[in-house]
């Protein structure tokens, strides 16, 4: 069966030591069928009862406790090639949707063995508890499947230039050294095989290394996933999945098992390069590149806290220089305020606040500016970094030239729309089966029920409607939600702070602001918090009820309705700070109020700037540090606990479990496996926090990169230790997040241009130098950005009640209007306009000039690195080469039996070779 | 030798009939060289002496008017193979350049008598004037370079269904009917061979119908393009160029030659779609896209003239009920006005510029901010359309899947960096010829010169340094230039109507403005174009200096640099009146003069936008006709005129030719092929007046509508009568073009943000009507633009000598100043700041929301139109399933050659089959 090519050298990469070239119709042919591949290591838990088959994967169901009769003679159809190994003996429930579901599952089981499959169950009889069903996929089937699936497979081994730039500069390598995985096979990503899929029917194929690993894909593949995720949904299987066997991955049996916790999934590890070779060769692609992803964005996370720490620094070091906030510390200069509030509060001096103007310097000075357009490059910068490490991954994985939609074919039968393509091509081979398949799928519907399975007939946009109203609807009362949330806070720190002021105690009211601000910006967070869990819900239960048409579909509709309610939550009282506060307070005499009673607040009087930066860092640690602690790692474990009592309790009344548990048992302990979107969306989110509002907090950056080099080591953590075994999907790229991430690194700059020449005082100040300082220093700044107000102008009441400033008939308030003696008194005065202008003017400048730079960024950058575009020639001429041998060699041999057998006459297909 | 697949059915496209699978050993093999390829029509003056072979490519030589000596017998090396048939009887010039070039000539042909070509020399000896050397490539060379090109070759028919959107409507068709070209294949576009580029070693053939209109691709390579062009520029050859031959085309005699002619190179055709697929046959894909490209910009332009039309109708219907200048124009308001010049002009009345004001609001209305923002996305949507028709084309003529490198590779050698993948893979086929070209291409460099050639050495960044250096400096040089075009207009405006504003002749002081607008819009003009050439030509010099790589790449820095370069040269005027005209004039009392003397211009009443509209219809008219008419219709007849009497003179002073004409003759009769850069660089200037500054002139649309309309049937013309047929290019896409209008379309949202809010009234109309109307009318506008300026502030001198407005004390001026009682009389008033403000942020405002339109609109129109992306898909699939069919049919032969001789051994490298 094996044919092997002599003359063609090559190397290991997944697929190790030697490859074999099959004829597909001989694997076809029924001689084959059966046979078993080579077992090399008779592992522990990891085979069928011979110790030969590997177990591919795990179907479980759960058995009832109630009386179990035998299975009726008559649901045993088709099974008489049954190769079942443990007998199929299990005891059965009375429930008549147990029976039913019993039926099923032989139904669909005899349906896997005539796909190819073999079969293992459990020996025992056990009355309930879970039940294992062991698959096996032999050669035969795991060939047909590759072909079906157009896998890259080695033809020849080409030792691949450096593709990493500077690699082959040995000071570098040294340097690098200690930062590199201790992986066995490191030097890997120096060779490369020319792999190519191929329609024709020679096949090149992998040894048992590879083998397991491609059979975890091949497997699932022919379980037709569809299928199984509609069993799984109407409570037929309890799980799937396949089983944990780090095994598969090494070839020296020294180092087994524990490479990937020992350089990957360990906190200790956290300053090494990630082996993204072995995560994509034991996860498969798709999880190998959102830890490539994340290694990207962590490592260029260095340099943007890097220059963040410098501006925080610039900020700190200056603090004692800066004339505007020793101008609010200088108590000589005695600018007198008018109250904050009604009644209780009385006028005070701005010295008072010299605390917050020092503290609003840190984050709101020039330096920032620059920071801001740094960061807005940096995304760039990253976004364009990360499309080249993705096309070098793509390379080296042998990704490049599959299409979208031959990635996971089967994904898209997902909710019925069995294109004809598939179904027509997958007839070629498995005419039978798929047919079958469709056929027991329908049956399934009508049995179990239909909501799932409605689909499989055309929707029309009636049937759609009402799904897209409760969508949009919903998506609109979330928002409500989330800003009634925003507003509830508000209220909150409105009467809170109103209460406080009029409380008698002299320490409670010193306090009002710092109580206030801390205890609104918790709640804020728990809110978020609690409001994240249910807007995932909510997301997925609306992406459902869209219908839509394929799996890639259902996701990225999935993602984005997540993205876009959670991204509202998150940022929403951020942008409030960031925009609103303070804007709509009205001016002494003529404040805003809401409910009658409750004067809108305003900002700190060192602006609303640190507001923002406290706001933002609170809501970004805390997200950060209550989500990997709790729900990342506190929850799951919580649930193991509960799940292993569970185990216990029943384990405690049967007692029939004596043997050691099966890898699967184990296995089956573990969680289930629930997709990348939550990871991705964390960091998404966090991303946000790195660039949309960096121009007010700095070290944003550096407590994202703290957040994200444990991010990693949890995140592995939990992949190898805590889930099951994710199945392998193919991917070529990570799909609609690079498209969210664009965006926001787009939006990102349009929020940084506001929040500079809005939030931050950047440009009135530059307006007074420029302006209206008449020695063109800052000297008189303050002064200049306080207005007066008569106090015979307060509304009846609203005057302090008992003033220690006795004789007081002018205060100040920040904003630019005229003074009561001006013919339109408190107008927005000439300056007002003027500082108005130059911030929008600002705003464009640096929109434009932030856009321009990232166009020229991006452009400069080539997408594809030159390496991989050169060896990419190399490698298809090389390709050519091959082929062209290939054929020359088969027409020889052809003409070759021509001219031995000189009386055979060529078929009428064939060809006719006129000689001139 | 062929080889005919009867149980493939197809129908004909290009390739017509029936194809030809032969085996590409067997066309090398030297049996089959020497054989020509099946004649069908004996064409006239198309073929060589033979009448068999016909003439895909003439190489012509100018021989001078010397004494003729023999070649030295010496040089006849290599030519025994030769297959002259007018035997080499060439007199040769006694100078010893003309001699050095002879041999080189020699030489050269000898080589493509290696390469498999065949030549045919001029029967007669001519002692001087052009000389022919006609090719022919017979069938195995153009086998052999298809191959190496990857051309897709047909495989197998399939109708595909319709493309374009809602054609399978009958009424659509119907409708449609009479705008489709009278094309007998016209049904074509509803076929479509399932094509594919092979590796391998078979290979599907075209008949003689497809086989002249590849051959001239073919032969073209053979000729190794780079050798080509060095020889034509060492004087060596005069020209070479394939000949017209239009009934390449056609299969059905009847309307033979003359299709092109009829239904596309024809003025009255000027409503009809165009033949495009007709135009790719005859001239290849390059000049296809340029044909489909136009063809789509200028179907786009039908809706936005309409909508054009409508925006000005608007301005026309309102101009009567438009408040503002009903102001103006009326007597009884009575501003008085500041003087216009100084001393000489006396003070005016606001009402003697009704005309202005009228006129101005015809542009100057609402309805042109919604045509701003129409014509934004306009601009998205064209490229969306266009991308979508590219891949259209590319999809149906099979140029889906070709690499930007494949394209041309032979391009790729252009100055030397004869890539080691090229030369490996020529190897494989031809290794002597490849070798010898190189060799003889070295000997030629020695020879002739070294300059073009210098850079067959790597170059490091210090010889390209001065290349760099010069091109820096001479672009900066040529903006210079254009600037100081351009200041020298407004000088001439400035002077001018000074002194004519100092003429006692009241008739001259009226027309001023007139007059000295339209002579300088008139000098700009001829600026412009006069720059345009110069520019052109330096462009081309400055690229030459930096010695690019490759052909492509040569191309679009030349493309880059001449844009940059003519952009500016049309554009700076046009900015000019935009955003800076008035803006620098100063105020009453403090004028801001040029040379001490005279004052800066002021923008006419009404505003600036009317002399923007101005300035922008005349340019844009002026270049299109102008450009049409003299240099696209006039030049290129003077030019063949010349050269017609030239030829007259010599054939005067000869008088030796007697027989008809060749086609050889007449095509070198005609002006050379000189790339589509000219023609791409109108348009995408046009498309800058119809995109960039739409705002103020909402015709714009239509009249580059009616000049497209014509520009399509003239560049026809051009092509099929008056161009020697140019080289059949490949290409995928538009290149460095599509960049350039989507990098314009970006910029216009910005120009007409900004022309809206500051070069139009409509932002201070907006302020007025909502913040200080009284009424909330516009009644008062004029009023409250107009600022008071006393006139005993004038300085000595400027004041009016002799007033005829005797009483004046105080005039007004367009500003927002502050009156001359206000305590800082003079300055910007509050008004004026806040009316920045409000400008500044609509042009944030507009930007971001045309951006975001632009993206949905990107995102909402596929990339590939659906049935694209399905019939792909199934081509894919039918190809496979061919490809397995016919792997498997030649595994099924080699078994049962197999079975038959069952004694015969595999060869080591062939297969063993084991059977279990």
């Amino acid at each position: 069966m094996i044919v092997v090519h002599n003359d063609v050298q090559h190397d290991c990469y997944c697929f190790s030591d030697f490859y074999m070239r099959i004829f597909y119709s001989l694997l076809m042919s029924s001689q084959v069928v059966g046979s078993t591949s080579n077992p090399q290591v008779s592992g522990e838990g990891l085979y069928f009862c011979d110790g030969q088959r590997k177990v591919d994967y795990v179907l479980v169901f759960h058995q009832r406790r109630h009386g179990s009769i035998r299975s009726p003679a008559s649901t045993s159809v088709s099974q008489d090639r049954l190769s079942i190994l443990g007998a199929a003996g299990e005891s059965e429930s009375t429930e008549p949707a147990d029976h039913e579901m019993h039926l099923i599952r032989q139904e669909f089981e005899a349906n896997l063995i005539e796909a190819g499959l073999e079969i293992e169950r459990d020996r025992e009889l056990k009355a309930h508890g879970p039940s294992f069903t062991r698959l096996h996929a032999p050669w035969p089937v795991l060939c047909r499947e590759a072909e079906f699936l157009k896998i890259k497979v080695p033809t020849k081994t080409v030792r691949s230039q450096c593709i990493t730039v500077g690699c082959n500069i040995s000071l570098w390598r040294k340097l690098n050294q200690p930062f590199q995985p201790k992986v066995s096979h490191q030097d890997h990503g120096r060779t490369k095989f020319l792999s190519h899929y191929t329609h024709k029917l020679t096949h090149s194929f992998l040894n048992t290394h590879c083998h397991a690993f491609i059979s975890v894909e091949m497997t699932h593949c022919c379980l037709c996933l569809k299928v199984i995720i509609t069993l799984i949904a109407k409570g037929v299987y309890d799980a799937a999945f396949p089983i944990h066997d780090v095994s598969v991955i090494f070839e020296s049996p020294m180092r087994h098992q524990l490479v990937l916790h020992e350089e990957w999934a360990k906190y200790s590890a956290f300053y090494k390069y990630q082996p993204i070779d072995l995560v994509r060769k034991y996860f498969g692609e798709k999880i190998g590149l959102y830890f490539a992803w994340l290694g990207v964005y962590t490592q260029l996370l260095i340099p943007a806290s890097i220059v963040g720490i410098i501006v925080f620094g610039y900020g700190v070091a200056t603090v004692d220089t800066n004339i505007p906030s020793l101008e609010m510390c200088d108590e000589r200069l005695n600018f007198t305020m008018c109250p904050l509030c009604d009644g209780a509060c009385d006028f005070w001096h701005l010295s008072t606040a010299c605390g917050t103007a020092r503290a609003s310097h840190l984050f709101d000075n020039p330096a920032t500016v620059f920071f801001a357009i740094f960061m807005s490059l940096w995304a760039v910068l990253f976004l364009e970094h990360w499309k080249r490490r993705q096309i070098s991954l793509s390379f080296s994985w042998d990704l490049t030239g599959i299409e979208e939609d031959e990635v996971n074919p089967e994904l898209s039968k997902h909710s019925g729309t069995l294109t004809n393509v598939q179904t027509s091509t997958h007839k070629t081979w498995q005419k039978n089966t798929s047919e079958k398949l469709s056929i027991f799928l329908q049956t399934i519907c009508v049995r179990v029920g239909k909501t799932v399975l409605s689909s499989e007939k055309k929707l029309t946009w009636k049937d759609r409607l009402p799904g897209y109203f409760i969508n949009v609807s919903s998506i609109l009362f979330m928002f409500g939600l989330t800003f009634s949330a925003v507003f509830g806070v508000i209220i909150y720190r409105i009467t809170v702070s109103a209460l406080m002021a009029m409380s008698p105690d002299p320490e409670t009211k010193s306090n009002v602001r710092v109580t206030v601000t801390a205890t609104a910006v918790i709640i804020n967070l728990v809110v978020i918090l609690i409001l994240d869990e249910i807007y995932g819900a909510v997301a997925l239960w609306l992406t459902e009820l869209e219908i839509p048409k394929t799996e890639t579909n259902f996701e990225e509709r999935l993602i984005l309705k997540a993205f876009l309610l959670k991204f509202m939550n998150a940022y929403a009282p951020i942008f409030y700070v960031a925009f609103f506060k303070g804007r709509f307070a009205g001016r002494p005499g003529n404040y805003v109020y809401v409910f009658n009673d409750y004067r809108m607040e305003e900002c700190a009087p060192g602006g609303c700037l640190i507001e923002l930066c406290i706001q933002l860092s609170i809501i970004m640690l805390g997200k950060q540090l209550i989500q990997n602690n709790i729900f990342e790692i506190g929850i799951p474990k919580l649930k193991k606990l509960v799940r292993a009592l569970k185990e216990k309790e029943s384990a405690q009344t049967e007692k029939e479990e004596e043997r050691p548990p099966q890898q699967w048992n184990l296995d089956y302990a573990l969680a289930p496996f629930e997709g990348l979107t939550p990871e991705y969306m964390e960091m998404i989110i966090q991303f946000g926090f790195v660039s949309l509002f960096v121009a007010s907090f700095p070290l944003a950056p550096l407590f994202a990169l703290l957040n994200n080099v444990i991010e990693i080591r949890l995140d592995a953590k939990k992949f190898v230790t805590e889930l099951r075994r994710p199945v392998a999907v193919r991917a070529k790229d990570i799909g609609i997040w690079y498209n969210i991430l664009s965006g926001m690194g787009k939006f990102s700059v349009i929020i940084n241009a506001f929040v500079i020449s809005f939030t931050s005082d950047f440009i009135p100040r530059l307006v007074y130098q420029y302006m209206y300082s008449q020695t063109g220093t800052m000297h008189g700044f303050i002064d200049h950005t306080l207005s007066y107000f008569n106090v015979s102008n307060f509304k009846p009441g609203t005057a302090p009640h008992n003033s220690e400033h006795g004789d007081i008939t002018v205060c100040r308030y920040k904003d630019y209007r005229e003074p009561p003696w001006s013919a339109d008194a408190y107008h927005f005065s000439k300056q007002y306009w003027c500082v108005l202008a130059a911030r929008l003017a600002f705003v464009i400048l640096f929109q434009n000039l932030v856009m321009f730079l990232s166009l020229v960024v991006a452009w400069v950058i080539p997408d594809i690195p030159k390496t991989i575009v050169e060896q990419l020639k190399r490698e298809k001429k090389l390709l050519v080469d091959v082929f062209l041998q290939e054929e020359k060699d088969k027409f020889q041999l052809i003409q070759s039996l021509f001219a031995k057998d000189a009386n055979l006459q060529p078929s009428s297909h064939m060809l006719h070779v006129e000689k001139q």
